[in-house]
């Protein structure tokens, strides 16, 4: 099946409560994954875009934290309601969501 | 600390024993991984290399798979063994290691 278009990974780390660091998943990466998972596959978009969970991207503080590849867009703060957005603009469109981006 | 100059995501999906299409795991993803991690901190890469686990990348057949950006080389029936290899010729060179490539 691989390549593919465009592969997308969501930090699904996961630290003990009360970690200075915080992680993605206290912040509900897991429903982002589901949803992102979810709308890939309502769209007829599988085989293009793959949508997987990651272990911790090192980009902690700006969690739910996305990177979308090969382009290698970052995406900090994502919520579930962000996902048709970035499935759309992006994903489909190829405009990466501007106001998402994390400024590195 | 993103945007890396080579991020790698190494597929350490579990499937239940018995599972037709296998997974990576039974295969040895996890020591994969951390055999990856140790090399590039060893190598002095972090920052400049990321090596991350990931969900199902959908090449089950192939595992232990490796994906690498951003130039999409796929790595298929990775073992501990290949690590240093992988590292050395194309992480810290630039030469992707032909003998490990899938051919999709």
């Amino acid at each position: 099946m691989p390549p593919f278009q465009r592969h997308v990974f969501v930090c699904t780390n996961v630290r003990p409560p009360g970690h200075p660091k915080g992680c993605c998943a206290e912040k509900g990466s897991e429903a982002v994954r589901d949803a992102l998972k979810a709308e890939v596959k309502r769209r007829g978009l599988d085989g293009a875009v793959r949508a997987n969970a990651a272990g911790c991207l090192d980009a902690c503080e700006h969690g739910v934290t996305v990177v979308v590849y090969p382009e290698a867009v970052w995406y900090g703060g994502v919520r579930v309601e962000d996902v048709p957005e970035i499935v759309e603009e992006h994903l489909v469109q190829g405009r990466p969501v501007k106001r998402l981006q994390i400024k590195f």
